[in-house]
């Protein structure tokens, strides 16, 4: 973050691990003259498994941005059948958030939009309900309230989907509590992440901390991940726990977990945003 | 542990939640010349519900311990309805382990018990397998190999029955990989901990590590229960977990395993021996 | 917090210990028919040490509080030189913050005073900046802005001292980064509690974070303790720590650190409104 | 660890940052047919910082190591003024250990060994005391008493050099009491590494854990690091920390730090075996 780029460019890669792929890569960026700032690599398998990479590098001023990728395409991605995303400092990308009426992780968001912790620009929160618009439009974010009326959800998520489309790159759930169809999912265009609490066992259901509560859980925690049509069991981004014990009641139980949500969904969302996060069928590779 | 005592006594009760009940019992034991070292409480509701109780305790030299619990049960335990023990120092509980191949939990057992860490004899080691002989030997505990070929669970069950009556007060399963009857635990009559590994989300069946790497989790833990007819799902004593990422492999995940279930069970058993966990239905009260 | 009350009054209680004190006090609190609800208590040594009592419970309607407290003096307090206090549901203590340019500490304690995780009123923040006016009066708290010029500290500090004189019961500096004078802690008469970053091992000094990560440090905490003349060495309330890495560089250090101190702090404070805070020489006891 | 080699070699390197070195190393690793299994990099800055580089790799059957390091220096290393090591699948390197009278941390090293998890033959345990000298060569590990009279530090420390020399490429303390000097250090040509007990605040000298307790610290914590003549300021490998409360007295913190030292220590040189830990002046880069 901060006022000076740590990198100009930032290249990823996902694709069938061989021999090569490495010399192919850094012999490109070093042929373009970048200086490698940090890079991080991975193989899920050396033999037949899938190789992963996220560079970030500087380039001498007055390299052609739109030249690089193209030769990148021809002399070295098409070779290694990548999947590949090239990503330039200043490039923001939007995210919009869906919230309900709990604020911690909203507020947890916002707030680190503002400290320059997160590198997005936050383009809109929409809520089923309206409790969370004044501190909304405090941070300067616009808010809409689309209601989500019993038989109303089809039409819901229609309104929802005309916000996002072409406005944001990114989707937060931060405590949205609606369930949101895989016809929604599949149209909306971009990831999306979610928050929800954890616990060993699950409690899977309503009242999740009474009855985790009743069965005397030692640990609470939340887990980040990405959305898909398998409910709350996308690839998980970050989890974390806090521990507890028979004292407290199902109120502490809930702040405590309020405080775990709220972290690990802002961590999970500033992983996301730093394309340190990358998907490997159903889980995740963090770099 | 050590050579001098912190206590004499040791007094637990539960018993329904009323008012007067702590003012009964430290009215009966400053009446006795006792001198409290440390009590803890809890009630889980106090109209209605549940009260629990745990005091150590100095008496004065030449204090009739039998008629003391007499004295105890008449003027105070009956007329709360309490369930109550009172235990003495230097009456120490016998514990016998089941285990399998695995030797992270037993070896630790074995380790903290020689340490004084654990206020127990280890009066019989019992495994379906051959293998940690030379180890529990070594230790100085009698090693008792009862295997359990297909179709001899039962008369396995008898073997180890027969093992226990009358030897030991605890039970402990250290990592062992058979299911135990419900018949066999009706028969113990003593209380049983088990150890099982816990991921964030739980992963039950065969190769849970696999599954787990596969999953891509971020959390590693375990958990140590009381026993009970319900499979891996009884009252919680202790939990906890360790982090991990994509880098380690099945095989490390396994080995950040055998850490956390060693410690989690080590501890469990500490504090069963210590009577620090009084159960209170499905869960634990852990002062 | 909520709206019903978990108790109708708190007794705490500090005495050189001796048998018979818990007697005394839960006979006397029976005799009033209160009704404990929790009961926490520790001793630092059966003889020759220090006893240290928590209790809250219920009395029935119509019961005379100011008589009570006079009863439980005559007949309790003094024949065990108590150093002891009663408080009654709905006395909400009153609470100062002083901060400087960090907003994270300030924001985190007005967002759970709102919540209602903090049980106080916010009656005022002082600041020798102006920069966080705008969030304190957007949460309804008055905001002063006492700049601390050379040489000016000891006219600041009086201008403090009136502000707090009589309007509050406990002062938090939440990253108030002036050293406040002997003179200054003597008159304030009530607690404050400070937040300072820890590490392992310490960096006392200027710009920690940047010799913390020079060093190669893997753990970086806070820890939030009363403030005494001994700078940033009075009784520990509560510590934590987070796990970090080489990658991770001065800046997202100091991020990881904002949100520890942030978190520790608030946890030190609702210890502290709760009462559930002994002070015990130079460490607390914490129920 | 296992039957099956994870890799065939291992390339270690540290050399002043500038554009090119990965292309080059990759480069060359491809040419020579080597496959890559995982590589992870770091710069302490681009422009005037230092890189660093860890890479496992197979090579095709047949191949020449001798020749290939020769090749890799001339093609390489030469031109990036490179520190640089290669290391191949089942050059075992050999680990002494010194110890005192603790066997915590010498256990868990051995049964550490005994399960595969430690990379490393354990070829001499040397204490000053007898008393573990029966685990020692129960784990069939020879033991050598060494005994340190007062007045008597520089023979033994000359008998220990006779001891090592050309015996061991790795030396643990495992918490060895004795101060050792600095012309032993300077002699002994192979890496040390140390474990302490760490807490916030830090207690130097005699008597931490009672100095703590009475300081009521709420995290025990341990750090492992490389012993350099600047007593217990070395370059930091692996930290952690347990949480503890006023409840536990002084011999229940000493049992929480065997636990957390054991395995920081043990983690330590785990990571060490697998040349994870590259040193960077004052600190560690831990891959």
């Amino acid at each position: 973050m901060g006022e000076q780029p740590h990198y100009t460019g930032r290249l990823l890669i996902s694709c069938p691990d061989r021999p090569g792929i490495v010399a192919a890569v850094s012999g490109f960026l070093f042929a373009q003259r970048a200086n490698i700032v940090s890079s991080h690599q991975y193989s899920s398998d050396p033999s037949g498994g899938r190789f992963f990479l996220r560079t970030e590098f500087f380039l001498p001023d007055g390299c052609d941005r739109a030249a690089l990728a193209e030769v990148f395409a021809e002399e070295v991605a098409d070779r290694f059948e990548m999947d590949w995303q090239l990503r330039w400092w200043g490039e923001r990308r939007r995210t919009a958030i869906l919230v309900s009426r709990q604020d911690h992780c909203l507020l947890d968001l916002l707030w680190r939009r503002r400290r320059g912790e997160l590198d997005t620009d936050i383009v809109a929160v929409i809520s089923n309900h309206p409790d969370l618009e004044r501190e909304t439009l405090a941070a300067g974010v616009p808010f809409h309230h689309v209601p989500v009326p019993d038989g109303g959800k089809a039409q819901a998520e229609e309104r929802m989907l005309e916000l996002l489309e072409g406005n944001a790159e990114l989707l937060v759930l931060a405590r949205y509590m609606q369930v949101l169809s895989d016809g929604f999912l599949a149209r909306i265009g971009m990831p999306a992440i979610n928050i929800h609490h954890s616990f060993l066992p699950a409690f899977p259901g309503a009242e999740p901390y009474r009855r985790a509560h009743e069965r005397g859980v030692k640990l609470i925690g939340a887990t980040a991940h990405y959305v898909t049509a398998r409910l709350d069991d996308g690839p998980i981004i970050d989890q974390d726990v806090v521990r507890v014990d028979h004292r407290q009641g199902v109120e502490e139980l809930e702040r405590v977990g309020r405080d775990v949500e709220r972290l690990v969904l802002s961590r999970a969302v500033s992983l996301h945003l730093q394309d340190r996060v990358l998907p490997d069928g159903r889980r995740t590779i963090v770099f």
